[in-house]
């Protein structure tokens, strides 16, 4: 029987109970990567730390100048602009903490086979770029659009279906100015580098990074509701196969701690020594405000109140939080809980769906504290 | 019982026969990350894509100008140096393709249980800094000098053993100039990043990445040979855990070719359309000048003669390599060999040891060539 292109995939599947990550899944865990944890630390992610995950290769670019957007469809005058033509007319400047919609996959039970996120799918940087609704109102929107489809150029097969990336935003999202959606050609006041869409790529403050189109070639508006792959296959949240499922939209809330102390090196158990720690942490949501932190030191018995840090003006970043605990010897297990202006908060338990999206169960860190006793080593 | 440091590490181990990966590998593989294989295509590795490996956190660096590089022990001037004393020396650049000891690791059978590698643990930049020697020369080693031993910020808990990550050369090594050993402050023109060491690390050209102590603050000679737990316990080849074993060093010889074509999301299986296809890829080793790179494409039944780009001067820096396929419908194997002038070569059954250190075994890439046939959906 002749083999197809189809059969380089396999469906998407969920693990038996017990089952450890396979080698497919540390393929896509070893390209990919997370933001260590520690550095939550810093407001703006250094280049490297901030998340990344691309679903096939990182596209060549062996020529930024010759790269061109197109923007077609139904519109009055299509464009095609080079990353010089679109830095000569007016730019934003955005602080965005991006989260991928996976994030927490990786702890879900039974766990969806995919990329395998722990909690780290994450970072936070500045965007620049033109906002979309100019360059939209430049081509001049027909009045029968309804959805804007952008693509990137990266290429590959996924659940069967060969495809170049691409994502729909409904028109009223694209146009709107709440969030301001940017393509965008900056990444904290330098070029975008490669992974993360060099030299365009699309920002839409407050949605997972599924949103977030990289390596941007193209902008079609559709007078139809887009029903590509990562539309309407993948990106749904649905409890069966055949089921549509809802759409995964904006980022809920989460609150992550900074892992304090020092780690063992192979469980990443915490160690810390008796008295005063200063936990830290931040927490964001893409759907409202952040309202509040909660903290547990006691894996979820006791809450208290953490301390947010004044609102800098950056509505779509992060916010740092701190609570002031005081470590006695033993086990413990950190917990930190958010919740934003809307009422969204954090389960406790998993909020399971079969893609592993948008799952913002609350972390839990466990911390050592040793009893400083003569005996003991330290 | 009372519990102890220890109890939060569990002593090393290997998986049994199919046992998957688990939550302790996974949070080590989502917080560090290897080099996409595309990212082959640069010379210099993009920030951000150079593979990374931290034992414990990144220290938390909050004043670099702060930062104290102390040089004592069996010398007759101590020494403490700031970063911009180390910049108003003479300097040397390097160009230096790094590699991770654990590099394959994850392709082991038993697998040992540790960072998760599978062959990306790679990446290749330019490192600035002051010859070692130098440093050494200026504070004036004691003939009863034996070893050099450098230490790193970074502290935690590995094996029950609480430590700062430390690791020694001999002082032949330190003082030699072939390779001319670094202590810098740059990497690809600008500052370390933090996770690359940030303010100082020390660079060592052709060993493994334990060697290069990163957040390097105190340099001390000896007269003992060092035997801390990087250097006598981890980082040995041995078969059994009592053994001794042998120390590992050098980089053994490795190629790798730049996937062709596109993948599929899950199983990162390549495609390819038939017809001419350029095989490109890197080679290199920390052990001798690279003298040959052999490719099969039919899973090592046959081999060819890759072509290497012509020696750049970049001694210590990754060849290109390139070979020109014509690709045929149906699954193909493709393998890259590397070979160095002193002979040593990659095998292509597993070099087994009980830490996975310096395995070279050959890299296998899976290649689907689709039938061009009416009924295909490409």
């Amino acid at each position: 029987m002749r083999r197809r292109l189809a059969d380089v995939s396999t469906p998407a599947r969920l693990a038996s109970s017990g089952e450890g990550l396979g080698r497919d899944e540390l393929a896509l865990a070893a390209r990919n990567h997370g933001l260590p944890l520690e550095a939550m630390r810093y407001d703006v992610t250094p280049p490297g730390l901030h998340y990344v995950l691309t679903h096939y290769d990182i596209p060549h670019v062996p020529d930024a100048a010759a790269w061109r957007l197109t923007v077609r469809g139904r519109v009055r005058r299509a464009l095609s602009l080079s990353v010089e033509q679109l830095r000569i007319r007016p730019s934003v400047t955005t602080r965005l903490t991006m989260e991928c919609a996976g994030n927490g996959r990786a702890l879900l039970s039974p766990r969806p086979v995919s990329q395998p996120w722990l909690v780290e799918a994450v970072g936070t940087a500045d965007w620049t770029g033109v906002p979309l609704r100019l360059l939209l109102d430049e081509a001049g929107v027909e009045p029968d659009a309804v959805d804007v489809v952008f693509t990137g150029a990266d290429h590959g097969v996924e659940r069967g279906v060969e495809q170049d990336y691409q994502r729909g935003l409904s028109l009223d999202i694209a146009t709107g100015d709440r969030p301001e959606v940017l393509v965008a050609y900056g990444m904290n006041g330098a070029p975008l580098p490669p992974q993360h869409g060099s030299p365009l790529r699309l920002v839409v403050p407050g949605w997972y990074g599924m949103a977030q189109v990289k390596w941007l070639r193209d902008i079609t508006v559709v007078d139809t509701p887009f029903t590509g792959f990562q539309q309407s296959v993948a990106y749904r949240i649905k409890q069966e196969t055949e089921e549509a499922g809802e759409p995964v939209t904006r980022i809920a809330p989460r609150a992550l701690v900074i892992p304090p102390g020092f780690p063992d090196f192979m469980s990443r158990t915490r160690v810390v020594a008796p008295g005063p720690v200063l936990l830290e942490g931040r927490a964001w949501s893409g759907r409202a405000a952040v309202a509040s932190v909660q903290v547990s030191t006691d894996g979820g018995r006791s809450w208290h109140r953490a301390e947010l840090e004044p609102d800098q003006g950056h509505r779509w970043a992060w916010r740092r939080w701190s609570y002031r605990w005081s470590a006695v010897p033993g086990d413990h297990e950190l917990i930190a809980r958010a919740r934003d202006e809307a009422g969204n908060t954090q389960p406790l338990e998993q909020p399971w769906n079969r893609g592993g999206f948008a799952n913002n169960r609350v972390q839990r860190v466990p911390v050592f504290c040793p009893d400083p006793g003569p005996t003991d080593p330290t």
